[in-house]
């Protein structure tokens, strides 16, 4: 099966073309190729299909298996993945995901790519955080291993909890991103983002995905916190944020109520596996 | 570039046919290709290439770019590699590295390699362990955190470390190796093996690499971890060693001195590479 891994910042992904012969068991198949030393090595893998709605169809499943409803970095490299291999001229794309259809451009040089994720949606119903329904999850108190921290919950696409800290240092962020990601608050479970804010345009954010744990980046996620820093008031609308893997421009513009995160995608290498030999030996 | 992925046990290695046209910068490189998520990952860079006094040369360098003297699991991989990329036809194998010529043989239905490894070096100067030079170093106590342990030292073509443990339950063995691989008893530094001991054919291995840290399998060091076996009376001079990644057999034949490694290797996938493409972006 021909494949082409591509990153958006180090979250990676490997991707495969759906049009003709779709591969089958993607769960399956998704944890045996996601496996770093055994299988091929990604965050996720991402099927290219034909949609009825949109431009293109993307299906994407974490390393564990589990299918994602969207994934920010994975839909920049869906963009320029669709030109790359000649399934489209347009500049401005529609792709629909699990989350609604995706508006996406390239921008620049072709090697940036800005994708609108729409008005992120705030109700505790929406999201979903449990409580009362049609309120918001701003600064909602949850306590792990005896410390609360206040958590701001948004949906861009995906649960996300924002969690503002004064720094990074002694805080051991991978063990409470993996407890927030299960705590009873979340009927779904969320993604965890960690921000550092610099000052009113910049940001540092360390992320637990869910179903993926640690990451080196989350465009979704970034995106969630600039919406946190807003209604928080700790950022102005527009802010860049700084991931392990490098840089998002994020804005949540006020005229459409849209959230815009802008960044780069970059293919690493194409392959072909025998899915026979993709299964650990034992 | 084109590459081939492989692994011996999960130990995985990118391979490249340097009989044509070898890359250079081969540290760098390798560094940049082993990144998980922004190069194509792998425990290591193997190229193959032409040898004057064997069938094939290997030069082998590890994901933090320094060159490795040798590698059984990639050895195991190389044996395959230059069969099915039909380099050669032979079964029986000579291998040139930098720890001497390898002699390595396709067995069973030749999805198994059964590598020697030649005489294991028990001198502390062979090794190199630092002391006395003629002498060996079995039982030599080493002290960790306060903690101390007794340590059998034997080269297998790499410098290797075992420590004999009764069980792993509660022992931060990761911290432990990555502290003796910079003791100063080590010269070159050292890799370390873990070795919880089953009955005397049969044993569990961890490993921490001199250069790779944590990897799932290290056929030089379940090698070197029997003749330690041996030293120590702890085991026979046949087991099979339990690894992260699967099983391997070794034997310390009695009549040659030789030891015998016989494990499995597998192609993951294969794949063509932008080298350009494959540094982070920042």
């Amino acid at each position: 099966m021909k494949f082409s891994k591509w990153h958006g910042l180090g979250n990676d992904f490997i991707f495969v073309n759906g049009f003709e012969k779709a591969p089958i068991n993607l769960q399956q198949l998704a944890e045996t190729l996601c496996d770093r030393h055994f299988g091929i090595g990604a965050d996720g893998l991402v099927l290219v299909l034909p949609s009825t709605q949109a431009d293109f169809r993307m299906q994407i499943f974490n390393s564990d298996g589990s299918e994602a409803q969207m994934c920010g970095n994975a839909t920049r490299c869906f963009s320029r993945y669709v030109h790359t291999n000649g399934l489209t001229k347009k500049n401005e794309l529609t792709i629909e995901t699990l989350a609604g259809i995706i508006h996406a451009r390239l921008v620049g040089d072709g090697s940036e790519v800005k994708v609108n994720l729409g008005e992120p949606k705030l109700k505790r119903s929406e999201i979903p955080v449990s409580g009362d329904s049609a309120s918001t999850a701003i600064n909602v108190p949850i306590t792990i291993n005896d410390i609360t921290y206040n958590a701001t919950c948004v949906s861009t696409g995906v649960p996300h909890c924002v969690i503002f800290v004064d720094s990074f240092q002694g805080l051991d962020w991978q063990n409470i991103g993996k407890k927030i990601e299960i705590h009873p608050l979340f009927p779904e479970k969320t993604n965890v983002e960690f921000i550092q804010v610099i000052n009113r345009s910049e940001m540092i954010m360390k992320v637990w995905e869910r179903g993926a744990g640690v990451t080196l980046a989350c465009g979704t996620g970034a995106s969630a916190s600039l919406v946190a820093g807003v209604l928080t008031n700790k950022t102005d609308r527009k802010a860049v944020v700084h991931l392990e893997g490098g840089d998002l421009q994020i804005e949540w513009e006020e005229a459409t109520g849209h959230v815009l995160m802008t960044g780069p995608a970059v293919e690493s290498f194409v392959g072909d596996i025998s899915i026979e030999n993709s299964v650990a030996t034992d």
